[in-house]
């Protein structure tokens, strides 16, 4: 750790709109070099059989606050130099997986979104850089919290899987770089830098 | 027009949460055979001109409502032989334009959880059919909602585009068809029908 880091710790639950404002606005004191959209839920479950308020609380979480965020930091920093926002999103933004649909819509939302974001920011000539993460699994508590486990080991149980060590170290690849994708290839799980993969028109109004 | 056609019309704003739910409990009395999700509206601007209200708007929509409605619809229809969801999407669902990259991010969560859906039941044998459409320019009032122009008319200014009446019958298509997706080809503006696009991994729960 860094001993010259002030680091301040802020709780919110970002899946109540009005809190997301109200966030983002609190933290007008503070210069912000890198905005991480990092926070989200897993929900695992066919579509017929999901919690719909879990469902929606994903829903919130996922796209409309990182959209919301997303947004007032490109209107406050698209033209400062340095700046980077860096969403999460997951394999499952890339490829769909069977009872976590709803989960993987999310995730494909937010790569197309942070990608399209990228380039139309490229196309405006902003100096701001727009970057998308997109993990497998990773041991976090996501799996724990998902399934409402008292606990969970990853170690024997899932077959493969990073550190959040070594995300971490993934995610420091990918703000170092000029790519706009880094992913975690699902066959070999060999983290990848990799230009935007969802095809991209720009289009320029009159 | 069939004569012995009841054409039952409700209006409902479905981009508020609680009306979703409330509009689906309404038609209880009902045996429906085909839920269709067409509701949308258009936002074209850079992400950091976008209208927030507008943008939030749309995600209810495009999004959250879809997602409750289809979520509803299967748990009560999975297993009843005949019935079908067929979500709107978009071309934009499949390929990010700058200038709409939020709308596009939408129509991507559509694609993912249609496409998902659809094979999602296949697996565990339900009856339901799941599809997704997705036009491009096509003559409604799309444009000039979206803009908010007093009047607005595609001949001579979309360079191509369908009417409402080719997309009705290319809807009609997808729906006596066994094909997942119905999509107008963006290069020559026919219309395929077409098997799953996005990948997708089917995995069982123990």
């Amino acid at each position: 750790m860094n001993p010259n880091l002030d680091v301040v710790i802020r709780t919110v639950d970002l899946s109540v709109s009005a809190n997301v404002y109200e966030f983002y606005e609190s933290l007008q004191q503070y210069q912000i070099e890198t905005w991480i959209n990092n926070a989200g839920i897993g929900s695992f479950a066919s579509v017929g059989e999901q919690n719909l308020k879990r469902m929606e609380s994903m829903l919130h979480l996922h796209i409309e606050a990182l959209t919301v965020l997303s947004t007032l930091y490109v209107r406050d920093y698209a033209n400062v130099e340095g700046s980077q926002i860096i969403n999460i999103s997951s394999g499952g933004g890339y490829q769909i997986v069977g009872n976590a649909v709803t989960y993987c819509a999310t995730k494909f939302y937010v790569s197309a979104f942070s990608e399209g974001l990228a380039q139309e920011l490229k196309d405006k000539g902003a100096v701001m850089r727009v970057k998308v993460l997109a993990p497998a699994s990773t041991e976090t508590e996501f799996i724990k919290r998902a399934l409402d486990l008292e606990e969970f080991h990853y170690k024997g149980v899932v077959p493969k899987y990073h550190t959040a060590k070594e995300m971490d170290g993934f995610m420091l690849e990918l703000y170092d770089s000029e790519k706009v994708v880094g992913i975690v290839n699902e066959k070999t799980y060999d983290f990848e830098l990799r230009d935007p993969i969802y095809p991209y028109a720009s289009r320029t109004r009159s």
